[in-house]
């Protein structure tokens, strides 16, 4: 049978993000040093307090946690999540309005599903994260991107974005934003951005989804508040496990309207039913023994001396643009003198170093700062690795540049 | 803001799934003995062989365990289910044909939207499983059911539906089908059944979706082969740990052609992106253990008993088709002489006992045939508390069908 003739459009619209998994996939090859995948350093992970936790949770909730839970999340890790999203971001928020997902983009995926149809623009920073392009692709919507710099997103382009758009008959009504330690750029949004990109999306009645994947994991300057708490009805808050514990759980949260959260667990209904009983009662049990907090503290550690190496390393690098030095997370961005498609071609196959092209981040991965584009990653080499890697990344650029 | 005026129109299409778990979660109340939900026993769990399990992952593969895992699966247990599927269901397949999914449901997700488009056809029996109902709809896809008997699905019936489709310019691909142990109604198709119905499915190039979530259930008669082992190219076979394991786990796979695999990988990049590396660690130890082949042993034995008890406790039940006497899985069905939601209501208001009613599972929910239809499951309900469950159930029907 010929499967390839078979494919619904949401499959081909879907097709474009093979090459990007094709490029994971060579540099994780032997010999490569990567500097592509997003993964947390496993030595933030705390494997005997995690086996402490996980034997508890068989002890005491064994038959639960191997069973089906409910569909919006176990009532006591929501009420956790509740309190501790007080105490660290100053969300106010009821459980009710907690929605559990598996992982973070689960709830950005129910949330893009929930609020737009085929063919609708969605509002996206420029660069953005790219799985979430992904998955607005798939579902039919249009990703449009909105200008952005150092400071955040630039609420006079997201004014005129959407002006634009209207005077287009298609007013969009969703804006997705990472406003702290942004992937890909490592990007922070200054408070005043934040306010300012908040009115705008009021004035435009726009539902904002906050993802606040790295927003824990700031290392250095001051705690800034969440959109969310800026704008508690307006902001849909996506939160994850994979940064504070692991992703191997495949946990992340929603905060939202009560009756949209209802809606995004209908819709949750149709991926997998409920998230895993025992991953929830694993990350409740961890938590309360004070799991998160310590894993954090240490991982905050880890990344400040991993950005500091890779900023070291990377001093007389030619690049186009100087390298934003992150308050937190995991990225370095920058832009060089060549096509970064090219670059990183060269750098796998000629050099052993790994990095991921800029353009898949964009809303339009063809324009011209897309394609001199490049993220690199600390957060998973091997810290005495990292200058030997910008040596030989800086090496491919030279010889791309020159070829 | 007024987020129900926001809402997509996936997202209204999936609303009727609201009413479905306002029962379910009406049937939880204290003192309502609930043949609703098709959870498994606790008592099929083992949780100290668990427990060791976890404690070998944690010990031997903490730090994987904890992150990421490849979009497709973790290697080992790829292979491992590929020589467990033909050690028990005679398929043969390679890891690489294998998709780990987060449930059995995603992976009839992603099939049905790898293949079909908004407003396609999608073939069902009458009745079928509810979810991948809901998951067609909110897909925007047309659920047509195809007429089914105690047989399993009725070829003739099969291929006129597909001509008529055909002649509205409407040709179906993809057929979903349960043919062992199936919910809702527990019937297992005769071997001549599959071949006859793959015939029909050949003759009009479809692609079938087989659910085999109950098929390792049988507590009598002898093993069927699957349509997979039968057609091994023109079908999606669909597993789970749920019934085998424990739903807790939230763990599944797909095994289909080689090309189609890696698209379905493609569409799980936009739902969770891969699977908890540490569930699947757990499923993978506990399988080598020989804890599946153990725990599906147990679950025959208990589950038997519990379908006797209530096939017993039936006995002079009014109802207007015989109770089918399953060979394995969760559930009894059949028809009564009143509106089953009016059925269930009296049953849960004023006699403590709730069960699901039969027209969520049909295509057309509204037919004659839907509205007097009721699912009991046998599963989850203590067995000493069954007798009770169907007087009380007999009592509201009387007071129902007399009302």
């Amino acid at each position: 049978m010929n499967w390839n003739a078979r494919f619904s459009d949401a499959a081909s619209r879907i097709a474009d993000a093979d090459a990007v998994i094709g490029i994971l996939k060579l540099a994780e090859q032997p010999g490569i040093i990567s500097l592509a995948g997003g993964l947390p350093d496993p030595r933030v992970f705390r494997i005997e307090e995690t086996r402490e936790a996980m034997a508890q949770v068989l002890t005491d909730h064994g038959p639960e946690a191997l069973n089906y839970s409910p569909n919006p999340g176990i009532t006591e890790l929501r009420e956790f999540l509740a309190t501790r999203m007080a105490r660290i971001e100053r969300i106010r928020c009821s459980p009710e309005e907690i929605l559990v997902c598996s992982g973070g983009l689960e709830g950005i995926r129910h949330a893009f599903n929930a609020l737009t149809n085929p063919g609708d623009p969605v509002l996206f920073e420029d660069p953005t994260y790219m799985v979430a392009l992904q998955v607005c692709r798939e579902l039919a919507g249009i990703p449009v991107g909105v200008s952005s710099d150092d400071a955040g997103m630039i609420p006079e382009a997201l004014d005129d974005t959407v002006l634009r758009l209207a005077r287009e008959g298609r007013a969009p009504r969703v804006l997705y934003v990472g406003p702290s330690f942004q992937n890909p750029t490592g990007r922070t949004w200054s408070l005043k951005r934040r306010r300012e990109v908040l009115e705008v999306a009021e004035r435009h009645d726009l539902a904002v989804v906050e993802d606040h994947a790295y927003g824990e994991l700031r290392y250095e300057g001051e705690w800034l508040p969440s959109l969310k708490s800026l704008a508690p009805e307006r902001v849909i808050f996506v939160h994850t496990f994979s940064k504070i514990f692991g992703p191997g759980l495949r946990l992340g949260w929603v905060a939202a309207d009560r009756g949209l959260i209802e809606r995004l667990g209908l819709l949750k209904l149709g991926t997998d039913q409920c998230s895993s009983a025992l991953t929830q009662r694993l990350a409740l049990a961890y938590g309360r023994a004070g799991g998160l907090d310590a894993q954090v503290e240490r991982a905050q550690d880890l990344y400040r001396r991993k950005r500091d190496a890779m900023i070291d390393a990377l001093a007389d690098f030619p690049c186009r643009t100087p390298w934003l030095r992150p308050d937190g997370g995991f990225f370095l961005w920058s832009e060089v003198d060549c096509d970064t498609e090219k670059l990183l071609l060269r750098s796998i196959e000629r050099h052993g170093v790994a990095f991921v092209a800029g353009n898949c981040f964009f809303a339009d991965p063809t324009s011209a700062v897309a394609r001199v584009s490049i993220r690199l990653s600390y957060s998973y080499v091997a810290e005495d690795l990292i200058p030997e890697a910008i040596r030989r990344l800086g090496q491919a650029l030279r010889e791309t540049v020159g070829s």
